[in-house]
């Protein structure tokens, strides 16, 4: 039987190797990639979203656009992460398939209407601006909301674009608030775990060695994407953030976490967008997620190789 | 030739006076009468504002439902103030009228997208979460309404929920903020003006010699309103907050402000959802709403009494 | 029976009001006079109280010089307000009578360690700094001081170094929070009555007609100090602020005020160095202070021209 | 030639095994030892910090009482860690050495005053209300200061009081920054390091091997002192806080840092206390500490037995 998901994403290199996963995944059934603000803007992250969706051999796939800026704040973009257009690295051809003309949000809102209650997963690869639309608008479709897996975040080994906030989090962390909120189950992939999931040069020879396009696209997403970790923390490669996610729902053995508080910080500049998460229980906050600290690094990547190893 | 209106509001018994003297206005075409949760439940501000509309003569006024709680935090309501159905005073009938089927948010967005670009004013009597989520789910209609005029916050008057804060910016500040960064053009009639619009006895008898059903509804609304006040202030009746803003709609000379920088601070309990308005321009932040400071109250009553006469 | 007073002072003009106010005052036994660095630094505001005291025939008068910087921000001083000298306008001569070689928080533990227990009031003009350099170096004399009857804050009028803070407090607000969590009785002279004590050209007329050194000076002073008030504010006349702590130790019957809870908001930029008055009492945080309101100002102003046209 | 070191604590079963490191240590002259309100209260501290001299058979040294209480907060303690005593464990007999009368800030004052300027060292391993007194008191002497080595904060490790503060941070956050906005050179010690310096059986072994009363008596501290961690943490032996502080300044080539700014958070409860090390130098805020995150903790735990083996 295969689980039902909504990939929710700002592609984003590690965006793109999520995405290849899952469409390698025959567990899973992707019903729509809905594209949202942020590694670069709206405009570019549903074409990229569409581009993956061709190198995967999926022009049949749906993709729909989102929210175009933050719910309360102007958007910040990380283009010198992921390049100018966010997709930096592979030659991929412009996109053939169209975009849906249906806005994300009510795509979002309409399946979980459709869907069996409780059969639906929202997978989280970027800001939570969309997901957030959904809750604020549609907030009785809560309770029919499986579980949302989500990249973001950081508390042990602090942030990524403020000494304490992670980027996804950062952008629209009004946006994590109404997630962290809604009494939907979440389940939290943070930079604390992402930051052991690293690709190594043996890593990524893997990918060549698959002699697919897709093994190659991997190759160069990779190598673009690694470049600014490699440069920041002078390690053999850099985290693979966004992939988690969908090995999380295809093996969530390979991960190891507790169930905890975790709130986001919106009230000063110094702390803006920073995840709290109580991991000690030393508050009496109510414990809202499931906060993932360890993986399997080595069954993270034995997955990702042979899933995209299927793929053209 | 008349303006386009609509209402959105938590009545509330100076809601209800508010709602009275727009249906005694010829100069206004009332669209739809938009109900938020605010002063009371949801459940109860949407049955009083079709409860007001047949006092009105208007049971043809459609009258559509919205938010049932702020956009990020819990709903906090002022029964103490407004009594337990929210309009406590007259005895009003159940109506009769049908709730409208369609979302309030619904409405306005479809009513913004419909009506001439420019011609459609809302007036905000209430939390600004309708307007909040319009403005969120379709940022493009911003420049296609008129103005946003509100009751709302207090600066020199200090506020009346805790004190920094007025009642419909503390249950939802971030729908304050939202709708100060919108770009569209805010008039904001804080405490600070309605404190200067006091229902003395003679006023209240004012309404009583009218002898008509809405002249007698007024009196018990304002007799039960301004009890709270008189106890709290020890002063001859209350202010009468909401009418001003259709007040202003319609003579705009009664009063006097300053275009100024006004910010809503959502980052510390001790002040949260005060509004600060740069009135003295100390700051170098962007001028962004016209903070109403002045009132001709005699004017402001007389347009009251000779609107409301003219009702059944 | 005199009453012992310590002033603590940043002059300023309205500082050399209420200087001359106090020395004129056969009431008051002056111990001593503590500068500290406010509306000017410290190297000035140390010569300027020398001045004043030259000017009121008290050379014999001790000066004491104390912080030069806020306890944990650094100083911002006042000078479009107050001029270079921070006392522009009248010609005072450099003065001859010479520095207390004691430091002014030294000079004040141990004129609270051998006075009477509750015989001394501190009367504070400028920022808090050198009364919590007492408060935190010696927290057992607290019990000792009958009151601390200090200018600052502001609520009802907002402020007027930002738009919800008063200059004492502002400059350091930390220094206020020691002196309201000290236990010691505290009284607050706010913008909120001291906007109620205006310099008309009348009043200041009655100045001129003394026909003393001191009555000329004190219109040389008060012309300097109005003009940025009147440009401001478009009235006849500024606030006199300082002189109000005499005039209250003097004559309380003058005022009117609330014992309520007042808070200082140091958490965050929009509102940091607010005074929070929960005048109406709507929350449970304890009251702390006398806050004051209302003044008969006619009265105020009677009490001032009576005392200082005694002085030469 | 030896350092001279002044050593502010507040005993603590970790502050005792420091003080007994420096004590056993020819290169370090104790010139006194300051304590302060922490883990317990003064009363406490200041006879454990006795009671260590006595078993370090130094009666001869100078014991000093400084703060009762942090600057500007309700002391907060940790008897749930430390013991009713705050030396629990040993059963160490009443001091008959007596305290000092002068005051713990006036003596680092004087001390700073006559010693040569540059030559002495505070180690803090406490609250750092004792040097934010001095500093607040004495400005002008911090340039003399050597540097300010202090146990303190924790960034990657996230908290041990809140989620995101550590204890002697958390106590006196005002404090902590008063010294590090003090220019005077500071290395800071953290939670991130201390959490690299674990007292495992095998270690705690050595000091029983020594069979001195000094080596009993770290047995009994050590035994006592890390049940909280080992429950809290499930992992054998807990960190050793407070002896890195003076191992660092024996040998700081057992640690490694970065400088880099660090920030006190004192604007929110959410994060009250944190200190925000921009390790990653993300942000442009000055470089204004030496923080350690890496430790050899076999060179660490080899100076720390072979020196408290000398003692008696
Ligand atoms: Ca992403
Ligand atoms: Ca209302
Ligand atoms: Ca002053
Ligand atoms: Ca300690």
């Amino acid at each position: 039987m295969t689980r039902k998901i909504i990939i929710d994403t700002d592609p984003g290199q590690d965006d793109a190797l999520a995405i290849l996963l899952a469409f390698a995944s025959p567990e899973l059934e992707i019903l729509g990639i809905t594209a949202v603000a942020g590694n670069v803007p709206l405009a570019l992250t549903e074409v990229n979203a569409r581009k993956i969706c061709e190198l995967a051999g999926r022009p049949d796939a749906k993709v729909f656009a989102g929210a175009d800026r933050p719910l309360m704040r102007p958007l910040i973009t990380a283009e010198h992460v992921h390049g100018k257009t966010g997709l930096d690295g592979p030659d991929l051809p412009e996109p053939e398939m169209p975009l849906q003309k249906q806005h994300a949000v009510d795509f979002i809102i309409e399946t979980l209407r459709n869907e069996e209650s409780g059969s639906v997963t929202l997978c989280a690869l970027g800001p939570l601006t969309n997901i957030a639309h959904v809750l604020i608008r549609a907030p009785e479709l809560a309770p029919r909301i499986s579980e949302i897996v989500l990249m973001g975040g950081g508390f042990f080994e602090g942030g990524n674009i403020t000494p304490t906030a992670e980027f996804n989090i950062y952008v629209d962390p009004q946006a994590a608030q109404v997630v962290l909120q809604s009494g939907v189950p979440v389940v939290i992939l943070p930079l604390d775990v992402t930051h052991k999931a690293l690709t190594t040069a043996k890593r990524v020879d893997r990918f060549r060695a698959m002699g697919t396009k897709s093994g190659d696209a991997s190759v160069a997403l990779l190598e673009f994407f690694e470049r600014f970790d490699e440069e920041k923390y002078g390690r053999d490669g850099g985290p693979l953030h966004d992939p988690n996610v969908i090995a999380y729902v295809l093996k969530p053995a390979l991960y190891g976490g507790r169930y905890c508080n975790v709130t986001v910080d919106a009230s000063n500049e110094l702390t803006l967008g920073m995840t709290i998460a109580d991991w000690w229980g030393v508050t009496d906050r109510p414990k809202n997620a499931f906060y993932i600290r360890d993986v399997d690094d080595e069954g993270f990547f034995d997955l990702l190789f042979e899933r995209v190893a299927r793929l053209p």
